[in-house]
């Protein structure tokens, strides 16, 4: 559906519209002289005119031509002289939770970039509090000018059988969301083998969301760009931001999905893609950049859209190019090409000032024709919300918490007590900037029928704690590559979200876990008994109420912690964070054990004489 | 809407599309070794398989990459080898009515020219017939391959007030249209001063139409591109083909809106349209080409967009540009690129091999993945269809016609007899290749009370006779431009499609008058009581039940009895059609009256001496 992210509807604003094109009626707005990025021909538009009534365009004057005639005694009037104005910047996939913030708190970060419009996806929060969650975060949305523009989990669990999450996703209810205003399509399909094995979970999903007339987002991660991806596209998924090499974006243009070209704070493809368009004469209409994952520090230092559009001047995209990609492919990728993403009649006014197409620097942002940011401040500012308890206590543990919870009993998977020093464990290896973990098999000693984690080889404990129904479900196992001394804890732990706890001793580890359970959730250091870092996140264990700059210093606070507790890594408690996330090879550990992630099969602890 | 055009819609085929792209399950079809025209890319992919089931492609594989793996013991294998293949063509704006036949005949004929689907505003059939002749004509459409995608009339009776027609649109009829599965938006506004005025009628249409979400055509064919075509295009019109200039182009896609270069058998815009794109570096994703009218002898001897494309080609546009004008960007253009426009896995199997991309010349044809033509020839063939009494009998007058009929009082507006030997009339003035008319005054003998034609002069009587609720309405004039001695008579003439009759002499006329009343409606020339030529066009007085070759060759005779006559004009059948067409200026004749078609106010024949 169109329409419902304007201030009106186009059926309702025509006619104003018409006068105010002719001169009949002033404009509410009219802004003079700009340089119109033009996304619909590719040309800047040298000393135009834009006047604006209910929220939307009524009349572009290309000089000669003006706007005066458009100009009452109540009209504002806005001198664009030397700025160019394109059109609102659109994020085509993002997870607005993971800048650990709300929505209204988001749009007040991104808004004063020009990011006028998102496509989020909030996955997060509906693995933890389901449809409700999304219902309370569009209300949220709705308070702000950014449109919040709202594509469902369709996988949650992301993994289901292998572990638990607050809520499950189906069908029924992606039927029942896309009744709702704020939703325009299906979210990221991640289960792709589910996909290409017909699993009817996930082809209801697709097939309701395909009725509704609306886009079902992709997530095609794996390197094969033949069968398996025709098959994927075939489904109806007709968009993608999972390609790492410039031959997975050429792959799925001329396959006809929409690339979306990924540069996240934590994953930064854009290098590796830019050259599908760089070093190749093709039509980029299929083509878009989106964020993904933006981190709070990311936001407040370098910005949003406005930074994917500077890294893809500096990868050599033509600038024009690269707007498109963040403009008109966006918009008619989700097949909204008739309100957003150019700057015409009849389409909704969202503009953007820029001093330049290089730096790409913001100065004044306009939505729905008001002016909402200027000089990279928000000029509106969202109240607290008031989010209902479902989303604000979300850590329900069967028991307490202590040291002796650490404790990992040496017994084989049988229950069988193992004998001698040391017992052969699997380890899960985290590396930094990699999404992907690998399998190892270590020496750990057995202490007094436990098995100890080994410090000295940067062998850690890991245990995930079933978080949202109290079922008490635990699965513990090792880490390696954080190279800490101390206690890390989180409940951002992708995809279920629940407790993870990564250390080297006990009292640390349990410290830790009960600062979280008595915050809410979030992230935590801890060493040798002190709190070195902590960032509360209550809004289901995911998200702060508080503003984005609080946040993100706290997240620099806790990221200089775990650099003092010995952790090299680039995005440290990113990666610890998909310690947990069972969708991604190799081995990873959820609440209900250690899963093999390429097999899907659970693996035991203890690696016994006959496996190797 | 999306899907119902199709064979089966993507969620009922997408489980066993994912399947035959993983090899398995067989695929129906194979076309094995294409150079594949990728619209999304804008390359051509040598040596490309397609695998196509359930109408859809299900994989294309690019080599090294083949379909090997979808072929099984009865799958049909299709060697491509030399061929380029191209997703079908379609026709963003098209009046199946002038190519005198009806939709599956009309198939038949552009289909072996790589049409697969067209957008089709059946406005003269429902000026005639209202919205029951819609639902005949998408009854017939749908008996044929052919994707009919239907735009209803938004303009009917086109001025309303000036003229009597068989029925009147108004949006309560376009809401209920819009539920049909065959309607994918509102035919072309031409009412455009009704949309800069405001007017409720022509608002409520295109409203109704917006709030559906499908695409409001437009109609704009004034030379203002400032401040009136802001005001059309913000009321919600996305698209046009009412552009002579290449600045008309031009604004157009710079103002957002779809521009449909227009190259019909009659208005040829395309040599003046094609610099805006080959004499500018603009993005062209806005642009189509259309045919608009296509007389069956175009069809017949030069093609369909076939021909418009070898055209567009002829005019420096480059072969991929133009080709994703009749492909990618129409399907866009109605929002549906999800389903058509371009060869990709869930897409219609809607394919065309051509031998070049010069020449342009079609060999096969795939619909929904079915072969349905080759070598020039459709291999289907519809059985005749059975119209309703509603639209095969539609000439009702309210009294005979004989030669008395043909007399026009020697009176004025008041009904005063005039005095002397001579009088000034009103003369409509026509030119060959022209749409437009000038309004002259001459001097015409008064004999017996009778004003006369003056052949010696090239004036000659015009008459129009409602026909279609025997109101007994019936008007007359005189025209200039012809050139002929006998009687002309036609029921085509647009826009209410009354019966026009034009002559030197009232025998003749009412001879041709009563032909065309015998075979319910069609043209007909006559001389000296001789029937010379006639074309029964018995459906709304429009179209033929015959096939569309035998309909060409009684046009082509007509047209040369035209000649015969003593007419040099180019399209002179047309040219009469338009005589009547009170929608563009100077001077028309409708069943009530002379139209001043600047002022929009009817004017007496006489011109009496106080006006000049």
């Amino acid at each position: 559906m169109i329409n419902r992210f304007c201030e009106s509807p186009l059926w309702d604003a025509n006619r104003t519209l018409i006068r105010v094109a002719q001169g009949q009626e002033p404009a509410e707005l009219v802004i003079r002289h700009a340089k119109l990025v033009c996304v619909t021909t590719g040309e800047i538009l040298d000393d135009t005119d834009i006047a604006v009534a209910c929220g939307r365009v009524a009349y572009v004057g290309i000089a000669p031509h003006t706007a005066e005639h458009c100009i009452g005694p109540r009209t504002k009037v806005v001198d664009a002289q030397g700025s160019y104005v394109a059109p609102g910047f659109l994020d085509g996939h993002i997870h607005v939770e993971s800048s650990m913030v709300g929505p209204s708190e988001y749009a007040r970060a991104v808004v004063p970039h020009g990011t006028t419009g998102i496509y989020w996806d909030p996955h997060e929060a509906m693995n933890v509090a389901g449809l409700p969650a999304l219902r309370e975060l569009a209300k949220d949305a709705a308070r702000v000018p950014l449109k919040c523009m709202i594509t469902p989990g369709s996988c949650v669990p992301a993994v289901p059988g292998f572990e638990d999450t607050g809520a499950a996703i189906d069908a029924h209810d992606i039927a029942e969301a896309e009744d709702w205003d704020c939703v325009v399509g299906l979210g990221e399909m991640m289960n792709y083998p589910g996909v290409l094995a017909g699993d009817s979970h996930v082809l209801d999903e697709i097939d309701v969301t395909l009725r509704n007339g609306e886009t079902v987002t992709g997530h095609y991660s794996v390197p094969e760009t033949d069968r398996g991806l025709n098959a994927y596209i075939a489904s109806g998924v007709s968009c993608c931001h999972e390609s790492t090499r410039a031959e997975d974006v050429l792959a799925k243009l001329r396959l006809g999905m929409y690339a979306q070209l990924r540069e996240g704070s934590a994953w930064q493809n854009l290098h590796d893609l830019a050259p599908a368009i760089t070093q190749h004469r093709i039509d980029t209409r299929l083509c878009n950049l989106v964020s993904d994952d933006n981190h709070p520090q990311t936001l407040v230092s370098e910005g949003h859209m406005d930074r994917i559009l500077r890294k893809a001047v500096d990868e050599g995209i033509d600038p024009m190019t690269a707007i498109q990609m963040v403009t008109i492919n966006t918009a008619t990728c989700f097949r909204m090409q008739g309100e957003l993403g150019s700057i015409a009649p009849g389409k909704c006014a969202d503009l953007v000032f820029l001093d330049d197409l290089h730096d790409f620097r913001v100065t004044r942002v306009f939505i729905d024709g008001d002016e909402v940011a200027r000089d990279g401040q928000a000029l509106f500012c969202p109240a607290p919300f008031d989010w209902p308890e479902g989303m604000t206590h979300t850590m329900h543990l069967a028991r307490p918490i202590d040291d002796n919870t650490f404790r990992i009993p040496a017994k084989d998977a049988k229950g069988n007590a193992l004998e001698g020093d040391y017992a052969t464990v699997r380890v899960i290896v985290s590396s930094s900037g990699s999404t992907l973990t690998r399998e190892e098999h270590d020496q750990v000693r057995i202490v007094d029928g436990e098995l100890l984690a080994d410090p000295a080889h940067d062998v850690l404990k890991a245990f995930v704690f079933e978080r949202h129904h109290a079922t008490g479900k635990f699965a513990y196992g090792f880490a390696k590559g954080f190279g800490i001394h101390g206690a890390l804890a989180q409940t951002v732990a992708h995809d279920a979200h629940n407790l993870l706890v990564v250390g080297d001793n006990d009292h640390d580890m349990a410290l830790a876990a009960n600062e979280l359970l008595e915050c809410g959730g979030g992230e935590v250091a801890v060493q040798d008994g002190q709190v070195l870092g902590k960032v509360e996140l209550p809004i289901c264990g995911l998200m702060s109420p508080e503003p984005v700059e609080q946040v993100a210093a706290k997240v620099e606070r806790i990221e200089q912690a775990w650099a003092t507790m010995g952790c090299t890594m680039a995005s440290p408690f990113m990666t610890m964070g998909l310690l947990s996330l069972a969708c991604i090879p190799e081995l990873r550990l959820t609440d209900r054990g250690y899963v093999d992630c390429t097999k899907y099969q659970f693996v035991p602890l203890v690696v016994q004489d006959d496996a190797s």
